[in-house]
């Protein structure tokens, strides 16, 4: 069947509106590793999928599904060791703490979660957000992603702030005066829910701000906005679904930040592509929220799930995969700066382990986004056989996450396409 | 490891609070059709788990999983004929009227979608639930779930009416008049919104009134009830994650009210234990809604979930499991209806297809709930080797809804072990 009688097949069956990426749609039928093939065999090098962290179809991850989907796949009202096993692995990979698991299936579900957990918790209603961000799909969790203007408009109880940006910094400042300044934002916040009459609950942010375009955070902002926070009696909520799970060369995005969060939101590489997703939090929030709140997820850490997720930390830790992320993400961030050097299209560079950001400027001097050129690059990516996406508040970012076991050699098949694509921008 | 360090264990790493069947709790290793087998070997037959419905393990179910599993998983941005197969195959079990679906991971995920598909098309938000029910566990979800009643109280946009119960009906009416009643209780809550100012959106009910005690319905309360919604202008939405895909003898638990829903949704046994869930609506208003409102799930309709949700249609239709719900389904029924009149504690028996409630009261001339018998039934069952469980508003309804495997022989087996224990009661 033709990509454009495909195309039209899903308009019929699910409607306009679904995202798809491309002006010409990838039609994928096999992944392997770092690789992806379409139906006329063509291979692409995925340099945008985090999901696959261990590389698309692992043998052990899919062994691990398969052998625990024919011997059973039941709900948590019974007992099973493999969620047993599997959080208390997971749990020894955080702070002392962290010391508590509750099992979901998607992102937005942790993050739903973890917000009801905060608002019990503190008796509060009002969150703070970032202005460019993106945590889920429900109700909700729409009202924290302005990505996507929720068209339930926004309530009194959220509050966006600008996020930390040390490339386009906010009144030009640098240095501990800009993280000061961004922090000085979250405290306008809770000054304003006081104002209000709204009790203030927490800050729900992505430690590294991917969905805000990987931005450089100003040393120092993340300990004095969540110091902010605390002060005001309000919870840090991590939001690791794209963070987490050895993504930026540390087991966790929050690592870096000097700061433990109350809670953390874990997702996508969770389980390879498996539907799994968890909270992990301090004792106290989700036993007094659990114990007042019945709370159950019918698929929720089922045995099969827990079998892929452990399978998941397995090879990460076997194939010494965090390692990687951060070794093979300075090496691809030192070719993106030589690129740099060359092309003026890029105004900044950013990167954390395998998680890249690259600013497309159409003047280096003003730093305005070069937002047109960008699709162009991403969709001209594609037809050179390498996969990535935009990102960022005007779509100008570069965005590369490939899976963990990316290599070198990879790294030089991406630089030399990107390397020719730019040279005809 | 003994069953109470286990739970000790569980304790130490989900925190108190996780739902946990029995006074003795179940450790599960395997499962086979309708058998469940123990860490000691024993067996019990499952008389409760609707998930599983094509039977616990299917051959054919995990063999497409892990075909798929090893070829490929990812998300819908690109294109896949999984999902576009499996839609069309879907869509086909419904009435005409019903052309467009979208698809999540869980029963939440497709109640919130539901939720706010029809608040967008309506422009309102006010909804009807019944007051003893359950759809689902985010935060706008819960509002409509009062069994468990949110911590964060009610909004002004929910509205409770009485769930339609002939054998303790209303005003002790009966009939037509029983089913005016209660639909005019839709009507009075439609009343109230428009005197508090809130704009009315829809009713969200499961059509067979699951988790109300499954009762027995007064002939034409839905017709009337979504008459009146209809009227102002509100959308009825169908919770068929329950009663849907074969469980009551019919594809569709709304089949049997004689109403066709705007919105439906679907979940637990679509994927046989596999995380996936679906909204299938009129087109028109699944389109404008994603047309406004950016709608993307990570692991919704991904190429894995698909195969596997397909394969149970298949195994579904190829094994006549719908015909199998409805024959074994009569013929339990007709077992219980014997039971009854051997045990005064059996007070109504409500059956469709393979779904029972069997209300148990400790007096039938009172009807009062005989809830602590009740929970002692569930655990005597339990060690006679059947699984079952219990529900409604007072918790004296026997919950029964096994795979739609389940044969004459196994109705026999749960019917003799059952006039036992009720025997010693």
């Amino acid at each position: 069947m033709s990509i454009a009688a495909m195309v039209a097949r899903r308009e019929r069956l699910l409607g306009p509106g679904n995202p798809l990426f491309y002006e010409d749609p990838v039609h994928l039928v096999r992944g392997e590793g770092v690789w992806l093939f379409d139906a006329d065999g063509r291979r692409y090098l995925d340099c945008y999928n985090n999901v696959p962290c261990v590389g698309h179809c692992h043998p052990k991850v899919v062994e691990a599904l398969c052998r625990q989907a024919k011997l059973l796949n039941t709900h948590t009202r019974y007992l099973h060791e493999n969620i047993l096993d599997y959080a208390e692995r997971l749990l020894g990979k955080f702070d002392g703490s962290l010391d508590r698991l509750a099992l979901a299936c998607t992102g937005s579900e942790a993050n739903e979660l973890a917000l009801r957990i905060a608002r019990f918790n503190t008796g509060g209603e009002g969150f703070i957000c970032t202005n460019a961000t993106y945590h889920g799909n429900t109700a909700a969790v729409a009202q924290i992603s302005p990505i996507f203007e929720p068209f339930e408009g926004y309530s009194e109880a959220i509050r966006m702030v600008p996020w930390p940006d040390a490339y386009r910094p906010l009144n030009n400042l640098s240095g501990a005066a800009l993280a000061d300044a961004y922090a000085d934002e979250v405290q306008r916040a809770i000054d304003s829910f006081k104002a209000k009459g709204v009790k203030f609950a927490g800050m729900l942010v992505c430690p590294i701000f991917a969905n805000e375009g990987l931005p450089k955070v100003p040393p120092g902002y993340l300990e004095k906005a969540v110091g902010h926070v605390r002060r005001a009696g309000g919870l840090y909520v991590a939001d690791e679904v794209q963070a987490g799970f050895g993504r930026t060369g540390r087991w966790w995005g929050h690592e870096q930040s000097g700061v433990i969060p109350d809670i953390v939101t874990l997702g996508k590489p969770m389980g390879a592509g498996h539907p799994i997703s968890g909270v992990v939090a301090r004792g106290e929030l989700l036993d007094s929220f659990r114990l007042r709140q019945e709370y159950f997820n019918t698929f929720g850490g089922n045995p099969v799930s827990c079998a892929v997720a452990e399978a998941v930390l397995q090879v990460i830790e076997e194939e010494g995969l965090v390692h990687n992320a951060a070794e093979v993400g300075e090496y691809v961030l030192r070719l993106f700066q030589e690129l740099q050097s060359r092309h003026e299209i890029i105004g900044d560079v950013r990167g954390r382990g395998l998680f890249f950001g690259m600013d497309l400027v159409s003047d280096r001097k003003t730093k305005a986004p070069a937002s047109e050129q960008t699709k162009r690059v991403v969709n001209a990516m594609r037809h050179k056989g390498v996969l990535m996406g935009n990102i960022g508040q005007h779509g100008n970012v570069l965005k590369l996450r490939p899976p963990l076991c990316f290599s070198k050699e990879n790294a030089d098949f991406l630089v030399s396409a990107l390397d020719e694509v730019l040279s005809a921008e």
